[in-house]
Parts: structure tokens; sequence; C-alpha cells
């Protein structure tokens, strides 16, 4: 069963709250979707903005290998003919073969938004298509609401479509616009629609109000729709639009349909990923197939099982849609968890005994008790590790700090400085480091003290920082552990410090993530 | 149709990456599920550790108003009896008057991570049941892998469940462990389970690994099933189990069946949001029905629409799960919602004309743009309201601080200093303090410094501490938000300090924390 993809991230996705594309990034957004294999790509709302229509005018001289461009409008205002409407002209001014417009089917929608009448909004749809057509587009009808007008007046809803198909689109969408409706409604009104209209090709398009997007693409194209429409990472207004990420190994996976060649559905999460840097969005590592926890393992008895067939635990081979599998190491964990979590860090564990991995362990599960935690601290567990395995030797030593933070008056800026004093290759080093808080300013003063020796700490960045209060009620004197991310052009890893001082506890996740830098491999 | 909810955040839950509670956090989040008129909720993997024994025990001195309190475990080992396996034993240490077990219903799982034959996986589970009935438990079986089981063997998952419920199971539930079911295909085979067990409680247990959790949850209560499992917020291991928030809603609204009481439903989006603050998560703005986006309108046209109706655009009534509505203009409600909170704050604000009020909301949206937050803060709202009507008179006057964190050595403490300068009845006050980090240092100073005028501050605690980073890619330089929880004797309160440097966040609001407890009423 072949099903085609259809993109409204540059449209639908970017009326989600923070969801923005430089114009740049629109046009490489454009080409990873092309190189993935999707079918239609939605550029934005023609004419809404000078910058949407600049974006179509420069899509003209870009070639692409595979996806159509669309351009998205609406049918004809109520009191304007087709070929009066300047909207409408706008749409045709984009130059796109093919053409979506969106429509009513929810006597709600016509009576209170466009205040007209059942058959005046019948018009406007036949009317606009019919135009469309006759300057050699290719248009698809987004039925807008036809779930909630499905509900209301079935009838109604499927002479919408009808007159669409009538007038010569070349696909009908049914959109659950508000995202409201249940998967098995969305099934049986998908079915009524295809069961009207045999000869035409169905969309799907949904949203995510009630947590079912996904499940209400699939059971459209269970109901015989043979198009899906969604977003990237499912971007969207309110709560976002289906996720294409999620749907496209579902649908090849799953349910045995052609969309992507398999080839291309290994770069899932690497798409999944850049689209996410390229709207400056955080990547939810719960995302399903290519979320960075998909395939993570923190029970010692789900290591255990996956070690022996990975089917035990995993739905999917993670590969196939370009993720790998994680281990976790916590207190519930065992043996084993610590050797597959050793051979994913690079650490050689082979050579241990039992008696020496339930040292380890038991360290491991001392420092937890003190607070450190491993699971998103790989860089700090490798340090650990290589430092028992003894064939660890520091690329600097620790001296000592002093760090100041100063405010003289309700309305001056608050001053943070840092002294510190490390040693490396029997040379003391004592530098002083300013920034927009006590831990910038230790972090400055460190890497002023060591790239005169490790001229690489240039390239690496700290990327995140959290703070945990581990007992709050403690106030003040709570004890506070610290995470922090870094990351050179090829690597990422985390570290951890936990003190009853955050300035402590920061320090720790710092020495540690420098020193995870200039840990000399194998 | 009445559906019975299980929660097993603090089981399942707590496997997801990052996820742990604090031992107090986990009593507070079992009262707040209480609270909410949840049937059934999981405490733990009994005896998988002490922290989870000591937490069973705590609970026995706990009085709930209408949850079940479960103890999780496993069904016997293939070599032991029953009465033998110390792991059922630590089940029944537990002392709870339900217990689950799980147990295999693949055979892929019972020869490869068993390592025994089919039937005596079912002598496991007869035995184990049956044994618990005979010390008195109400057992609900969790039917591990049943989904796929049933895909594999159907007549041996169906073998396997009939087996449960002949050795005395008071329920039976129905799992999708590895996530990655269809669900048409939790429909059919929950139909089965419930056509093979008609007059036994069936429960629908759920991942979200193809990110269909919920759906396939809502789908299993079309098929029969008459309880559901799932954690606040979707926590869980991998992509997480199905989200209760998402589900309750669906459940209530959508489909008619009784579950929680419609006054507990419109503190939905609190516990939510309390249970992000329990285990430190930032809350997903995505977040089906209480996220905060989840009824945001971007949109000039589905502005226009809502205003005429809101059923234009939205699936439900915010207000149903305590949402509202959000868009870019200023909105009516946003003054009578300001109007009600100074009157809980006692501030009184009805001589205030509604320009006034309006400019009060501006100042408000104003700081939360900048990362204050005012839902556990109350302190710092009632100081800026109080500050905004013109009459508050301050108790005393910042003048300026200073804070030295030092540390000689690696082995060496490290040691804090604060230094602050206050103006009190034209006096000015200089005091030094320590602690064990910055915030303590500076807390101890201003004490020092206030005491001598008010002695008040002695009866005085903080009780909570908590950061958060607000933008962590900006690394050390993140945008920083501290709430402190303070409390006297008769009451609670809490304020809120943002800034980059986290010692002048954590400033703010210990400043804010002192000021509302000298604060003159009326």
């Amino acid at each position: 069963m072949r099903i085609s993809l259809y993109d409204t991230t540059l449209r639908d996705g970017v009326q989600g709250e923070g969801i923005t594309f430089s114009e740049d990034g629109k046009m490489r957004f454009v080409h990873l979707l092309d190189d993935l294999g999707i079918d239609f790509i939605e550029g934005g709302f023609a004419g809404s903005n000078p910058r949407d229509r600049r974006f179509f005018t420069a899509l003209k001289r870009e070639s692409l290998s595979h996806a159509k461009i669309v351009a998205f409008g609406l049918t004809r205002r109520a009191d304007l003919t087709a070929g009066e409407d300047p909207q409408l002209a706008d749409l045709l001014a984009a130059e796109t073969e093919w053409v979506a417009i969106y429509g009513k089917c929810w006597m709600l929608h016509v009576q209170k938004v466009l205040g007209t009448t059942a058959e005046t909004n019948l018009a406007m749809i036949a009317d606009s298509i019919r135009y469309l057509r006759e300057k050699g587009r290719q248009v698809l009808f987004d039925a807008e609401h036809f779930f909630d007008g499905y509900q209301d007046d079935p009838a109604y809803a499927l002479k919408v479509v009808e007159t669409a198909f009538a007038a010569g689109a070349a696909g009908i969408v049914l959109c659950d616009t508000n995202g409201g409706t249940l998967p098995h409604a969305i099934f049986t009104a998908t079915q009524a629609a295809c069961d009207r209209l045999p000869n035409c090709r169905i969309g799907i398009h949904t949203h995510n109000d009630t947590g079912m997007a996904v499940a209400n693409a699939i059971e459209a194209v269970r109901g015989g729709a043979r198009m899906v429409q969604g977003c990237i990472n499912g971007y969207g207004e309110r709560t976002g639009n289906a996720d294409l990420v999620t749907i496209i190994p579902t649908l090849a996976c799953k349910m045995g349909c052609s969309c992507i060649a398999p080839d291309r559905l290994a770069t899932l999460r690497d798409v999944s990923l850049i689209t996410h840097d390229l709207t400056n969005r955080r990547p939810d590592p719960q995302q399903p197939y290519v979320g960075q926890s998909a395939f993570s393992h923190k029970a010692g008895t789900h290591v255990n099982a996956v070690a022996k067939d990975p089917r035990t635990f995993e739905h999917i081979d993670p590969a196939v849609v370009g993720n790998s599998r994680h281990v976790l190491v916590s207190e519930l964990s065992g043996v084993s968890n610590l050797r597959m979590k050793a051979q994913e860090l690079g650490e050689d564990l082979s050579t241990k005994s039992r008696e020496e991995l339930r040292t380890l362990l038991e360290r491991i599960k001392h420092q937890e008790n003190l607070g450190y935690s491993y699971e998103s601290a790989d860089g700090s567990l490798k340090l650990l590790l290589h430092r028992a395995l003894g064939d660890a030797a520091s690329a600097f030593a620790f001296e000592g700090f002093r760090v100041i933070v100063e405010k003289r008056g309700p309305g001056e800026p608050c001053i943070s400085e840092a002294t510190i004093k490390v040693k490396v290759n029997d040379e003391t080093a004592l530098t002083a480091g300013e920034g927009s808080g006590p831990v910038d300013a230790l972090n400055a003063a460190l890497r002023r003290a060591l790239t005169r020796f490790y001229p690489e700490i240039n390239d690496m960045a700290l990327t995140d920082y959290r703070v945990r209060i581990l007992d709050p009620q403690q106030a003040t004197r709570a004890t506070t552990r610290v995470l922090i991310e870094s990351g050179d052009a090829t690597r990422q890893w985390g570290t951890v410090g936990v003190s009853e001082n955050i300035i402590e506890a920061s320090w720790q996740a710092l020495l540690d993530s420098v020193e995870y830098l200039l840990l000399k491999e194998g």
C-alpha cells in the first residue's frame, strides 16, 4: 500500500508557540525533506506576508529530486468571485504546480465564522477549485473541521467533500482541526468519505489535543486514507500536529506501507535532530523512535534480557531509524548493566573478575547515595571507571579556587570574580576570570589556566547547566546536584557534581567536563 | 461506565531517564494522587532496595481518603516454591492489602529469559497468586507482554490470563510492555481476553514507543478493559508510559466514563505541575489538556473565531481541567483573575480602575517574561501588589552584599562567607555570616542583621529551596529562577528571584521572604 507524505511544518508547524525558521533555515529544511523522500512540502501561506512571498520566489530556483512544493490558501470570500479574490491571486502568484486551499465542512463555522449559508459555502468551494484548475493548478482541498462537521451533520460534511471532488480537486484532506476526535471516530468518518468518493485520493490531517494525533492518522489510513499530513517533531499550534517522525516508521515497519525508502528511514533521527537545530528547540528525549531515551534500559532484568535477545524489550531494531540502545546505570542495576555500559563508553572491563565488578558497582552505588546521578553524566561515569581501572593520568591537578560575588546596592550589577590555581606538568597556574555568575567566572578562569597547555579546550563549549536541590526541605543547607553538558565538534558528554555548596558542586562538574575532553583514549 | 485508575509513577514512572523523587516528595505525591481520586497507587518494587522498603513502612502510618496502596513484585522463581521465594516474602513484608505481580505471557520470554517451559510458567503464576491469596492479599496480575504474546500465540497468552484468574487474581492487567502494538490490535486482543474472562476485571497498561500509549489505553477501554494504568505526565522508561493526565479528561469528557469527580478534574493542571516540580522536570508546554500552550491561539482568524464561539477552535473548555486560554492580546479574564488573586492574598484592589488593573497586569506579565513565576511564589506576588498599591513601607533597605566561597585544595572543605549591609530605621547594619554554601551564608548574615530590630525573624524558617535553570542551553550564563518557601508557626509563603547570577536570584528570594514576614497587614 503506497502512502504519500505531506509535510506542513512550514505552514501549520510554525503556528506553534516559539517555532520559527530563518529564511536560510527554511531552504535547508526543504532539501532535508526532499532528501528524506517526503512527497509534498507545504511552503507556507501564500501571500500572508512578504517573507513567505519571497520564499516561494526563491523556491522556484531550487531543484528538488522528488518533492512537490505546495502553496497554501483558502476558498474565495462569500462576496467576491474567485477571479476577484486577492487571496486566490496571491496563491497563483506563488507559481507552484500544486496548491492547497481550505474550506468549511462544519455548519458552526459556516454560520458563526463565515456568516453565510450552507449553499454559499458549497459554491465558494466549487468556484475556487474550478478557478485554480482553469489556471492550470493541481488542487488539494483541506476539509477543515471535517470530523467535527461529520459528528454534527454527516450529510453536509460528505456533501462538502463531494462538491470539492466534483469541482476537480486532485485530493481531499480530512482535517481534525480542533484535535478532539477519538481514533475510532476518525476511522468511521474516513471510511464514510472513502466510500462516498472511491476514486478520490483521501488524506488525513490531525492535531494532538488529546495526545492521539499519530493514532488518528494511523486509524485514518486503516479507514482508507492514502495521504498523511503532519509536521516534523510534532510542531504546531496548541499541542502540535501529528509527528511525521513517529508516523513514518510506524507506516513502514508496522503496517507494511510503502512511503520512504529503507535507507532513508535510517536518516530519520538525523532529520529530527537537524530540524530541532534549525528551530533552536531542545530535542525531546522521550520522542518515539528517535529520542535519546527511546531505547534506554534502566532495570537490570531488562538489560539482561536484551543482552539475550533484543526483541524481549525493544519493539524494533533502533538502527532502522538511526537510533541506538542506551544502558542506564542506576541503583537498581546489576553487573551486566555495568558491563554493557562500559562497553558503550569504550572502557574495557573484560579482564575484570565478577568480584572486581561488584566492588566497582558498590562504588557507583555509594556515589549515588551521596546524590550523584550518572544517567545524564556519561562523562563523569567514564572518568570514574577510568580511574578505577587505574590507567588514568590526570591532565591537570586542582590546587584551589576562590569566588567573590558582590553587589554594592539595589540598582547595581552583581559582579562575579573567580581565582583558581591548577598544576599542569609541574607548573602552577594562577588565573582569574569574571562572568555573569560565580560558575561562569570559575569556567572563565579554568579555561584561561588550561588553554595554554591544551588548546583543544577552545573547541569545547558548555551547552547545558542544570541544578537540582536534592533535599529542598533543608532549604539553603540542602545538597545540590549540578549537571553540565559539554560538547566539541563531534561529541557530547555530561558530567555531575554534588555538594551542600552549589559552587563546589558546579566546580566538580566543570573539572570533570574538562578532564573528560583531555582523556587520552585507550 | 466506571473505570478505575491505577497510577504506577512510583514504580514504572521512575524507570524513566532522570525521573526521581525524594523520600519526602514521594509521600507528597501519594497524597496528591489520593486527593485527585486515583483508585490504586503502586508504591514501588517491594524489596528492591532499602529505600522502597522504608517507604512502604512509612506508608502504613499515613491515612488516605480513597486510594489503595499496591506493592509490586513478580511470580515465584522456577526453582523455588512460592513460600521459599525471598521476593514474595519481601512483597508480603510491605503489608499492603493489595499486591501486583507480573508474569510472562510470551513464549519468547518464557524460553529466553526464564529458560523454562510453558507449563512451569503457568505453575509459577498459579502458585504465586494462590500463595498471596492464602496470605490474605488481593492480587492483581500484570500480564507482561500480553499483546506480543497474543500476536505470537493467542492460545497461550489467553491460557496465561485464564490461569491467573482461576488462581484467584482480583484483576488481570494486559501489558503492552514493549509499546509496539497498534491501537486496532490492542482493541482486538483486549476483546478476546474479556470474552474469555467475562467475570474478571481487566486492566490495560501501555507504553508510548509508537506515540500511541494514550490511544491504546482508550481502545482497550472500548474493547472491555475497566482499569487503566499509567503515570502522571507520561513518565516512564524509554518513551514513557501512558499519560494519566491525558487519559483522565478523555475518559471523563469524551467517553462518558466515571473515574474522578468533576471538581477534582479541575485540579488536573495543578497535579501535573506539582508533579513536575517534585521530579524537577520542566513542564512540556505542548502537553495535551494541561500544557501552557494547549489552548493558545496564534493565528488572528482563530482568535477572532474563538471570541465568537470557543468551540470553533477549542475541543473542550480549558477550565474543565484547570487550564486557560492564551492569546497574544491582553484579555478580559486576566483582570478578573487578578482581582480574585488579590482578594485571596488580602490585597484590596476594589478601588482601582480597570486601567490601573491593566497596568498592574502588564507589570506582572513583564516580570513573567523575565522568568519570574508566581504560581509557587504568592509571597513575592503579594509584595509586588503591595508595592504597586503604593502603601508599602519597607521594613528595611538593602545596601549591599559580598559573598566569598573558597576551597584551598582538593581535600579541603569549601568555606562560604557573606557580608551584608542593610539599613533599618536610618541605622546601617553591617554583618557577616558563614554557612554550608553561599546562600546559607547570606541567610545567616541577613538574620543576624535584622533580629535585633525584628525578633519575630527567629520564629521563621526557610523550609524549601529550589533552583530552576530557565535556558539551560546558555550553560553557565543561563538565567536562574530560585524559589524559596518559608514558614512561621501559622503561615507558609513562597518567594521568587530571577537572575543570570544564581547568588543574586537567591538573594532576591531571600529578601522577599523576610520582607513578607515583616509586612504590616492592612
